[in-house]
């Protein structure tokens, strides 16, 4: 399976050949000798296709100085010369057969290297080979040269987040405004995922439907659970479209909305906005956690927002910026993230808000565009 | 998303249990004080359930003497006692909050270790800081202890096996009864992902059709080349049914075949025989490999047979133990695997009969039951 960063109309090899050097001056600013990546969303943005992680050996060599070399089974060799199309004027395809070791290949390639950068999601077996065949060579993680090239999003990248954004809106909306009380969770989520799909997405990755109790449960996906009336129902739905994820939560209740939710979610609103408006290039990722944080602290929640307020978005629904208390990391223009305060009532109910988020020289930019109000569903 | 690998009527709990016991034994029997698995199919294995691999450390910690622990997100932790049931009485659950570091966690636990056992697939990012925190003691690969446990399938998992391969075999000979030239390969493989769904796969995980030349590149999978009369058509299907994965190839000419392409298709299928005759307990994986290619390289085609001749297959379609000439390991009962020799002719056609079979102590069962004759199609 392959999917293209990438489409008709641009010019595919020269976005590549670009993030390709860009990825060379990071190593070299970071006094790496070579990034050396496997297949991943890493290997993707670079390439601009997507090749399987398997136990055969997939290794871009990028090194701080020269060409990059991608080192590759034998058999997987026409289908990478395919997909680079003129890409491979630049980057030399080194294929191995059955009987060699890849590893004495890449360690052919980056022999004398004093430290390489290894792709965070490299496979442990490939990382620990590749560590005893280049020693002395200090091994470190390639992720923040990557994060570097990653985090700040193209204009071309943000209007792809948008629309991915917009479509998982159109989704929401819909389901909002169907019966849901007597459904399974797991029969909402099967529509949830129809809807992502009839809007535009190629992938309808997860559709998270918590009700009643279990949307005290952040990652609770969708069960056998009937709704009723008198339910919180958290939904958190997301997928793939043109190669951008989306991923947006909102809250409903079915029937009239207890008071005291009402009192809980509003202060939840007031946290996720209030998030929102910090977000200006120079803010570390931190304080955005935080402003969202103290909100709910001080009406007296803080035990049950139990996770971090966001994460970075783009190839990946998860990628950095992580919006944690432990990050000073200070957001840049072009850096898209999702703001989702969430609170959690063990056994009881639970909300949560969610919306992907751009930061740009004019401060946030909200992608999803629908209202945050609690939803009233039948 | 979760899947288990067992299911109702069984004692789930007690197949996992005894799992674990075993794997801690094997760490033993290789000097790891611990073992430790990250998400991945030998965590489902162990555990019966699917987590996901992610940026939040999720570990479970099997030392050699003594009881495992899971650390695990904070927020995962309702999703893994639900999934636990009573496995949970015998596995401390080790929550980590979004500001602690779990590898701290996990060098709490392992502290003092002199070899520890990484999971094959563990992102490098963790392996790289697992080993930073865990100095002096050194990293090694998990691989082969869990492959001990995994290569060996019980008469359970011999029969999802046989189902799935059953499910696939219906499969095939649907789609070569129905016309295909005039139909692209993009189209017949969507039409094989329904057959295989239709036939109780929960996943139509792939369904290569390289057609014509494609049929050279032994991992094309399917594009808008539309199938004409006179085309080699390589078919390499499956999925997972019950957990377990299926995984067969067979190939179809259209129209009247070529007398030259008959005569390469007979050595080949000779290959596959002679190959699934070969095995019985204690040949080596490596030999199987030879039975196949000395008789392919005997034809005069070794140059066209550019990929080891099986993998191992249960849980994941590639596992151990693989048939390729670099593994002298022998072969013992209870051991699955494709048997798949190719020939492949660049830029004109290629061929590939792949078949799953069992090691016994009677020698090799095949699984796919369907006949491995050219399919001569419309």
């Amino acid at each position: 399976m392959t999917h293209r960063a990438f489409g008709v109309g641009e010019s595919v090899a020269s976005v590549h050949r670009d993030r390709l050097r860009r990825a060379a001056a990071e190593a070299a600013d970071r006094s790496l000798d070579a990034l050396l990546i496997t297949p991943s969303t890493d290997y993707l943005y670079l390439l601009g296709y997507r090749a399987p992680a398997m136990e055969r050996l997939t290794c871009l060599v990028i090194p701080a100085e020269g060409d990059p070399t991608l080192v590759l089974p034998r058999l997987e060799e026409p289908l990478a010369r395919h997909e680079l199309g003129t890409l491979a004027d630049e980057v030399e395809l080194v294929a191995w057969d059955e009987t060699e070791d890849p590893i004495r290949v890449v360690q052919g390639l980056v022999g004398g290297a004093r430290r390489v950068g290894v792709q965070d999601q490299m496979w442990a077996r490939f990382a620990l080979r590749l560590r005893a065949a280049l020693d002395p060579a200090e091994l470190v993680e390639a992720g923040p040269s990557m994060s570097a090239l990653r985090s700040v999003k193209t204009d071309e990248e943000i209007s792809r987040l948008r629309a991915a954004a917009e479509a998982a809106d159109d989704a929401m909306r819909t389901i909002a405004a169907e019966p849901l009380s007597g459904r399974t969770e797991a029969e909402v989520s099967a529509r949830i995922r129809e809807l992502l799909l009839a809007a535009g997405h190629q992938e309808a990755g997860f559709a998270i439907v918590a009700s009643g109790p279990n949307a005290a449960s952040p990652h609770h996906t969708a069960g056998d659970r009937r709704i009723e009336v008198g339910d919180a129902i958290v939904l958190d739905i997301g997928g793939v479209r043109d190669g951008y994820c989306s991923d947006t939560s909102r809250t409903a209740f079915v029937g009239e909305p207890e008071p005291e939710f009402l009192v809980l979610y509003e202060v939840l609103r007031e946290a996720q906005r209030a998030a929102c408006e910090a977000v200006r290039p120079g803010v570390p990722a931190a304080e955005i956690d935080a402003v969202a944080r103290d909100i709910i602290t001080e009406a007296g929640y803080g035990e049950a927002f139990i996770h971090r307020t966001g994460h970075g978005i783009g190839l990946e629904t998860h990628e950095e910026p992580y919006l944690v208390s432990s990050n000073p990391t200070p957001l840049v223009a072009g850096n898209a993230f999702s703001i989702e305060p969430g609170i959690y009532i063990r056994d009881q109910w639970g909300a949560r808000i969610e919306d992907i988020v751009i930061c740009t020289d004019a401060g946030g930019e909200r992608l999803n565009t629908s209202s945050t109000e609690l939803l009233v569903v039948d």
